[in-house]
């Protein structure tokens, strides 16, 4: 039997028994686990060197080898997470439903733990940490598959992780990670109903898109963001400057940043030479429709293509419309359903587009950098759910359940 | 393009406009509906004859043809199925959540439709019209793709369906009927994650199988039951032959229907034969573990891989077991996580059966048959998930939503 098939199954034991730990307990093993990876900082770290080396020796970019590298400091920021978790409410045994039918039926619904969560993930360490913890908070198994280019390191962390469920009521083998990392493993366990209940990935599109392509297992997709902000006629110029180089600028690497800024032609008319000003001072480099392009001599024309591309960059499309109307559509049409906003006055404007764009998440006056497990306050996030089943937006632990019906009775039969 | 295609695309852009349809104005459509079918009763069944003519020839068993035939009395029945989901609750809209932030932000969640439901079915045409409404009423669009068999059926009632929506607030595209049963149809259906928003197929475990292993859309897993009823040792008699009898004979097609019963050791020295005679009274054909063979003289072996199997038919495994420990490690490895119940007077034990064994529903003191959404007060099913995401055990029109989150602010940026 292969790795993946045979962690899969000790996965999925355990997973039986963890259905009955208790909240107790699994805050005490999250406490473990974290006291466990600041115990093992050291070899942590050379572990990491490991990979820092491999990394530099394929000529990874530095921005790359900075994500990947570990040191003292973000050790310990890792296992704070974990302590963070700890201390969130559990939602395993929550009551959703209680009710009872005409015939004596009592019916409650419950929340219970998902089973066994495949992970799928790139280069970052961090998120090994991050998945363990929020998974067996939630009473789920997890089979992590990481990159490549974090194995060294991977490998250490889950080692030490593993020690520390040895000495709490967990079992070690809830924590599994594949250490083969050709892509014939990720196949492989996306393939694995068997043993495994859900997959989420985290990463790039192509990886994601590998996923939905080959799995058999249901899949949680999580993540691109093609994501608009709409500046309506009658939008204040300092709010909306505000929010949408906020939206751009802040962070552009991430799914909830601005791509494409839609802008009704009166305020453009306006302000569209300011706002362009305050984008290039800050190396925004702009695409735009060509009848502006006289105006705005640092920016070239945007196309079709622009429209449907995440740059995740200091790149930004402007497209200009003539009513609320225009923008809903153009919206509709190039929106990946992650994150949309407009800036408006108008609270009938508002509500149109509240209502009437499809996406995880709306705004009105608000940056879309918002879309975020902790800006919502969930304490958690486990990624930014873009599909429409099972959760949909930022992820806390209740996305990571499932529920359960409970039926007592006296000997009803059905008629 | 293809007929999928074509089709798939007119019913996203319906649900873009569905999503601003009011309850009343739903409601008022499916009554439109109901009332339509009645006036077409005539026309309605001249196309189902075509279908059961072709049936006959094609050497159909007459228990396909029955669930196939459609007359006065059964379309009136199906007429009065939209109406009953006419006065149900609206779930659209629904505030799920609301709750302002410290920085001022407020966030509600609430209840939208997914957006374009894929149906894949097989004979029977009442499916057609059931699933139209549950889907309409729901805001969304459905694109429907039943049997070869039910063909001419399901055109004409898709056709009359299409009149009645062009005379309602909806639109007509917001229904379509995949006329081409080439498998070719199906896959590119569960493909089209461009339009369909999500897959329910309803019918037969190849055809489920089919869907899972190809489909990129996201699917709702519906059906399959091995489906158990454990005796405890202590179980009153007269409870336990009245309950698994229900479960087995009442109707053993269904997916609720049970395939095993486990029976406790103690509870088998003193009840196994008059329990046997009893089914075996119903034409139930009984398999038991060879050493119990001897004092059933008309039972047969039970093998491992008939645990495995579901019968759907008068057939019945039964395992006996020395311990609750011993039957809830059978039940958890042969359970395809649908319906189990327990039997018994003991408390402790029904506790840990309803907590340790993962199903959709686990039942105390009840047969397994009540595993249905109008059994359990929901006012319609749309089928029995399965799965552990999104939606797990009978599914009523919630499980046809998903959900937004509408931010509201004042200019808030992230730091």
């Amino acid at each position: 039997m292969s790795e993946v098939f045979n962690k899969g199954q000790l996965a999925a034991q355990a997973a039986r028994s963890l259905n009955n730990v208790t909240t107790k307990q699994k805050n005490e093993a999250l406490l473990m686990m974290a006291d466990a990876l600041i115990a093992a900082t050291d070899e942590i770290i050379t572990a990491n060197k490991l990979d820092l080396e491999y990394g530099k020796q394929q000529g990874t970019s530095s921005a790359m080898l900075d994500r990947l590298t570990l040191n003292e400091q973000r050790i310990a920021a890792i296992a704070e997470g974990l302590k963070e978790i700890a201390v969130l409410p559990d939602p395993i045994g929550e009551q959703l439903q209680q009710f009872t039918r005409p015939n004596g039926l009592n019916i409650r619904q419950i929340r219970v733990p998902i089973g066994v969560i495949g992970i799928i993930y790139e280069a970052r360490p961090n998120v090994t940490v991050d998945a363990a913890g929020l998974c067996l908070k939630t009473g789920n198994s997890v089979v992590l598959r990481g990159g490549s280019a974090a194995l060294h390191s991977n490998s250490k962390i889950v080692a030490v992780l593993q020690q520390a469920l040895q000495q709490s009521a967990l079992p070690a083998e809830a924590l599994q990670l594949i250490e083969d990392t050709d892509r014939a493993s990720v196949t492989e366990l996306i393939k694995l109903d068997r043993f495994i209940d859900v997959i989420i990935p985290r990463g790039g599109a192509s990886l994601i898109r590998n996923v939905i392509e080959n799995a058999t297992v249901p899949v949680i997709e999580t993540g691109a963001g093609i994501c608009h902000t709409y500046i309506d006629a009658d939008a204040n110029y300092d709010m909306a400057a505000a929010i949408t180089y906020n939206a751009k600028v802040q962070r552009p690497s991430v799914c909830n940043a601005m791509e494409t800024l839609v802008i009704h032609q009166q305020f453009a008319n306006e302000h569209l030479v300011a706002l362009c000003k305050l984008f290039a001072e800050a190396n925004v480099q702009l695409k735009l429709p060509a009848a502006y392009l006289a105006n705005i001599p640092e920016a070239t024309a945007v196309t079709e293509a622009d429209f449907a591309t995440e740059y995740n960059d200091y790149i930004l499309n402007i497209a200009i419309v003539e009513s609320l109307d225009e923008a809903l559509t153009h919206i509709n049409r190039f929106s990946t359903k992650h994150s949309e906003s407009i800036i408006t006055n108008d609270a009938a404007h508002a509500a149109r587009f509240l209502q009437e764009v499809d996406a995880a998440a709306v705004y009105h006056n608000v940056s879309t950098r918002f879309s975020d497990g902790f800006e919502f306050g969930f304490g958690a996030e486990i990624g930014i759910s873009t599909q429409k089943l099972h959760a949909r937006g930022p992820m806390g632990l209740p996305a990571l359940t499932s529920t359960k019906y409970q039926i007592t009775g006296n000997g009803q039969i059905r008629q």
